[in-house]
């Protein structure tokens, strides 16, 4: 294990802990407030409920792997020799990351057919990016780390390109009033999908020791709370205010988002 | 490690374990209650049980670091060496202190544009105070704790000023029947927040050793309930009296009650 200082390790400590809470209580957030949206746009609040569910859960069992790999007493840290398992993070990734896109999907209410086919062609290749980036981060060598960051990059690129290009038509045809902020979440996509690359060269561009595996932590964690929490709250903002405008096109009286509200 | 009475030791003990099953059961009281609210208000009490869930968190955080930082045997107390984690409540304050912010703003039901504009500026200011307070509270140094307790100070002032003087002709615009209780709420948030900066400077006013970290650590605790639980229950009780007063005005019969309930 690589050796760290007390200030290093409260540091990450904070930050999990940190993320436990917001992950779990944006969690709530999202089931609870799910019932104040029409039906449309329920199932998009719940894979956002889902995402930050399973890293809820992941930052957990993260927590706990960084207690175990070290002891702190008496103002020192040594290593237990247990290793801190990087292996959570790529599970978490595997399962919210292709949920993290059908959420934008689901949430711009595409025909059924698009829905499936870009879910599941944007899901295939989320799928295809992690697996790639897994050797790479647990691979002692710089040479293997920085092959298969090129080679996660393949997929990584042709997601950000689908989401800029793929769905340009279909933002134009989003309700006035929530263009700005659809176009907005695929910004937001883009822009925190894009810490995770960067953190991954860390210990490529000089970061050594303690200090390389503090901002590796760090650094995914940011990542992390912005890319599901922040991008969720979007996606709520978007859910509502289209549930809004359905509601009043319909010609709704307050009675009928009474209705609508579970 | 500070040395501590067992008298010490166990008010500190029970303080936290009291503070649990209060957040715990306010959380569930808000999250409950959601369901009697208009569609308007329930936003409002959703993030008011966020607060006291997240809060009930770091306090079995909390005591559980107080547990593993002492051991009490025959009327003894003999510190560990594991250092007493006082990262927890800053990452609560971090996460806790903006929403309280949101709770009242929601509950005021502005204009959308005020809601948003306002939410952004308090819950920036806020992160700013205890971004600014945490390298007091951990630095042993009084030189220190005394510089950064000044520099949170200018945000804390600048978030009074704003709930004080910016919500002045918002709170004029409140239905009469909650117009006193939306400015006592603001007046408990000023009020119960000046406890910390208080407690803050206690180990710099005389309070010392196990004395100063039993006055400090009570002194937080009690400061939290009132902020988060007493405030909470008067976000309730506004959001409850603005749903009814709703339902009147719209000439509403028990069943548009009935309606608007989850």
């Amino acid at each position: 294990m690589t050796d760290i200082s007390v200030g290093q390790f409260n540091l990450v400590y904070n930050a999990f802990s940190f993320t436990i809470a917001a992950m779990g209580a944006a969690t709530v957030f999202f089931f609870v407030s799910r019932g104040q949206l029409s039906n449309t746009y329920k199932t998009a609040l719940t894979v956002t409920g889902l995402v930050t569910l399973i890293a809820c859960y992941h930052y957990f069992r993260i927590f706990q792997s960084w207690e175990a790999a070290y002891t702190v007493v008496n103002n020192k840290v040594t290593p237990t020799g247990v290793a801190f398992n990087d292996g959570y993070r790529y599970v978490d990734w595997l399962l919210t990351v292709p949920l993290l896109l059908i959420e934008l999907i689901l949430v711009m209410k595409l025909s059924t057919a698009e829905t499936y086919a870009k879910g599941t062609r944007l899901g295939l290749l989320a799928v295809l990016m992690i697996v790639l980036g897994y050797p790479g981060e647990v691979s002692p060598s710089h040479g293997t780390r920085f092959i298969f960051w090129v080679l996660a990059m393949i997929p990584f690129l042709i997601i950000v390109y689908d989401l800029f290009v793929g769905l340009k038509d279909s933002i134009a045809k989003q309700p006035q009033q929530v263009r700005g902020m659809v176009s907005a979440a695929r910004w937001i996509t883009v822009l925190s999908w894009a810490f995770y690359p960067i953190v991954f060269l860390f210990p490529l561009i000089g970061f050594q020791g303690g200090g390389a595996e503090t901002a590796v932590q760090v650094g995914y964690t940011i990542a992390d709370v912005v890319s599901k929490v922040a991008y969720g709250l979007f996606i709520y903002v978007i859910a509502a205010r289209k549930s809004e405008a359905e509601l009043t096109d319909a010609g709704g009286a307050p009675g009928r988002l009474a209705a609508a509200a579970e």
